[in-house]
């Protein structure tokens, strides 16, 4: 195969990297920074939008679209919002080439097709949506409005990796609007719930509901709730967040309401998303040195099965009975697939589908033939079993459920291992360097001290949790008063 | 409601802007061409989509997602293509933006961020592809290869109509490699024809399969096999079109493969996409002056109840009555919704669900209660009648089918009405005046010809049908040897 993949314990960044590519997820392609989003890779977020879509569908929201472009004059309205993402921006000059007289068959831009108003390429669409809102909304009759859209968003960073940071990425925006304050943070807290057990059951990654601290919110929010997973190298990754925006765009962009009193008030708003990072989270929290390792509910391939034969009258032999195996796995909806390509050999095929992280494969030969058997493989394990042929259905339904069940146990065991109470700036720096992950801490609400133990460590806030057992203590870096332990982490 | 529309015979391309807007489908945004889709609008967007990808998937193709930006070197690559696009792109130039020393709290483009090489922003996606596609294909174990994209393009156009020529709109776009010219040829084919059928059997608007003249097919396909629908004014309008690319593209980014008898040679390709222009032809084919009129496929609102009622207590006897016989259709799938708002008089209701087309609408009131039956209101024909609702489901079941299949049978009786057959050039002129529609007409073959007939009369060839009776003739203008006839029209 030529597949072999760097070991994490050896360099985790490039086996990530690695992985992602060979597995056929995604790669760069020739935009700087821009990903290709593989079939393989695209048919895992398709099942990821699949279902959020539904959650999203079931709690009274609808999709709709917004233009990509936003006009530089919008786009600055809200002038928080517009500052974060200034510096990121892809700007939208010129609508025409021509030819160019220099090179001939070639294209330059055309100086004479300047815009009058440059046009920003969505970094986020608060400013595109709250503009529109405005001819939504009147009276309270209209509220709430509850909008979600599926895009494609650009941020130009400098730095890239596939799905963790990308130039151009996919995502979903949610933007709703209410009538009064308490319904718009229920709103926000509804998503940040509805995230973090969509994350949790159906990605089976474990995540830590919580605020972040003023530094790490939102440009433009009140106040921003996240959901922070934790890596197997001891990073944390922000897995979604969703923001109370309070009336900031409603005043931006003069978005008022009659209330049921007859007064004009400005609405209140919420905005939220997650997008294509979460398939990082995917590939970084389950996958081992052999390849991927897919929870079943993402697989797009649930069980493969692999024919065992010398020769053609094998082959069909095995065939037969495979195909029976296949169909009734299908008739109960799960996703299997039969490679009977005599182009590749059974072993070449092994480390094929352990690359690509198939929950299960079934092995078939003829003595599996003569004793009705099967050997069965489970990808997050590595073990094998015989399994009779018979009752094969009900056996492979219950290892997939409990295949989803233990790879969210075993990723929540190494993220609960790895939150650690800290008490001093020294053991706060030890754990940090030696064991790495959550350190939970006491910090003193202030920018100041965050901004130097980032300066220091490089950990920075990633949430204020959310449930916790209040208890005030000393600071861990300043010594002063604090109010509750919040979690750092160097992080995606 | 205050949403009383212009008459077709009127003006009918304003009794199609404002119906769009007023049945919620699509506005105007505050960028130049580009629209917004509004919920109800994306939702039929979203039938559209599942019925298509559920087709393209199992015709073996698979959704991958490719870069928004085109290096203009790529986008150039192939020179007929790039030429066909270059008046129409929106280009980035810079990549970042900042305060402006002029305007305190505005931004204004940095131009220290002026970007090496410009960025297309992707009016389709032939040159982004293929130079992937290089790095996918090698031997020809890796063909064929068949993708497809679901994605939002840019095309500056000059002239903008919501649905019908947008600024940016959403399409799919499929991009498949293959072996041999033969395979190629025929995907191309089966694309049109799936797309034929799609249109026919799911949104109810008869087609004419054909290929485009040489003017009028796509910039670097060496055929544009295509579909062509007749709007309620007389005019065609594309629905769809399928390109063989012919080595094109693979020789414009060298894109070589091995073949089983060991050479090296140039790969085969095609491209197809349907757009959000779907949804401009679906308005303009059904609907009528009391507004849109929606096929039960694409309906995402199949039934709706309104309640008849003078007070609380008999609100109440009629919902529970309501709720059953929304229930029961509920669990035979049908997409049903029961209005009880007690903010709206029946009367502005029932205008609303004619206005957004919902193709069934059942009255219940006290004196139904009495009589165990219902009103029940068809929106394709404005007929009514009573119905018992003991067997209610069924009944509804079965004109769901009906007028699914009574609104084809109508824009085909339309469209087959308004094909004239016309053998001079007075003939064409007078009954593309008086009457509209195709007019199957004898032409030379040469687009100098074509030239001038669109100079004279703006009707353009809309297709050379794929079935039709050979027949030799003289051509309607220049009175020269013809092949056969072709259909020619005014187009959207
Ligand atoms: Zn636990
Ligand atoms: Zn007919």
């Amino acid at each position: 195969m030529g597949k072999s993949l760097t070991r994490r314990e050896e360099d985790y960044s490039k086996w990530y990297n690695e992985l992602v590519v060979k597995a056929d997820l995604a790669e760069n392609s020739a935009v700087r920074g821009c990903m290709t989003i593989k079939p393989y890779g695209y048919a895992i977020w398709e099942k990821i939008q699949a279902e959020l879509d539904s959650k999203f569908k079931d709690t009274g929201h609808e999709n709709a679209y917004f233009p990509l472009f936003v006009p530089k004059s919008l786009f600055e309205a809200e002038e928080k919002n517009a500052e974060g993402f200034a510096k990121e921006c892809a700007v939208v000059t010129h609508y025409r080439l021509q030819s160019d007289p220099d090179r001939p068959g070639k294209l330059r831009v055309d100086p004479e097709a300047k815009l009058d108003e440059e046009l920003v390429v969505r970094p986020t669409s608060e400013a595109v949506i709250w503009n529109t809102f405005k001819g939504w909304i009147q009276s309270y009759r209209d509220l709430p409005l509850k909008i979600n859209q599926w895009a494609n968003v650009v941020r130009w960073e400098m730095r890239t990796r596939l799905f963790l940071r990308t130039t151009e990425f996919l995502w979903q925006e949610g933007h709703t609007a209410h009538a009064t304050k308490t319904e718009a943070v229920e709103e926000a807290e509804l998503i940040n719930t509805l995230y973090a057990n969509f994350v949790e059951k159906f990605m089976a990654i474990p995540v830590i509901q919580g605020i972040k601290s003023e530094s790490e919110k939102f440009a433009g929010a009140e106040e921003t709730y996240c959901i922070e997973a934790l890596m197997q190298d001891g990073k944390a990754l922000q897995a979604g967040t969703s923001h109370f925006l309070g009336e900031n765009f409603a005043k931006a962009f003069n978005v008022k309401f009659t209330s049921d009193q007859g007064k004009q008030e400005y609405v209140w708003a919420t905005s939220w998303g997650v997008s294509t990072r979460l398939m990082g989270a995917l590939v970084m929290t389950h996958s081992d040195d052999n390849g991927l390792v897919l929870p079943p509910n993402l697989a797009p391939i649930q069980v493969v099965i692999v024919p065992i034969f010398k020769n053609e009258e094998q082959l069909e032999l095995v065939s037969e009975k495979a195909n029976l195996i296949a169909n009734d796995l299908k008739s109960k909806g799960v996703r299997v697939k039969f490679d009977n390509r005599t182009t590749h050999k059974p072993g070449w095929k092994f480390a094929e589908y352990e690359l690509k992280g198939i929950p299960l494969r079934i092995a078939i030969g003829p003595k599996d033939l003569e004793k009705g058997t099967v050997e069965l493989a489970r990808r997050d394990t590595l073990s094998k079993t015989f399994e009779n042929q018979e009752g094969l259905t009900v056996v492979i339904e219950n290892l997939l459920k409990d295949i989803q069940h233990d790879l969210f146990i075993k990723a929540e065991a190494f993220r609960d291992d790895h939150i650690t109470k800290v008490d001093t700036f020294e053991e706060f720096k030890d754990v940090l360097n030696s064991k790495g992950g959550f350190l939970f801490a006491h910090w003193d609400g202030t920018s100041e001290t965050e901004e130097k133990i980032k300066g220091l460590t490089k950990a920075t806030i990633r949430c204020i949790p959310l449930e916790q057992t209040k208890e005030t203590g000393k600071c861990v870096f300043s010594g002063k008063e604090s109010k509750q332990r919040v979690l750092f982490a160097k992080a995606y």
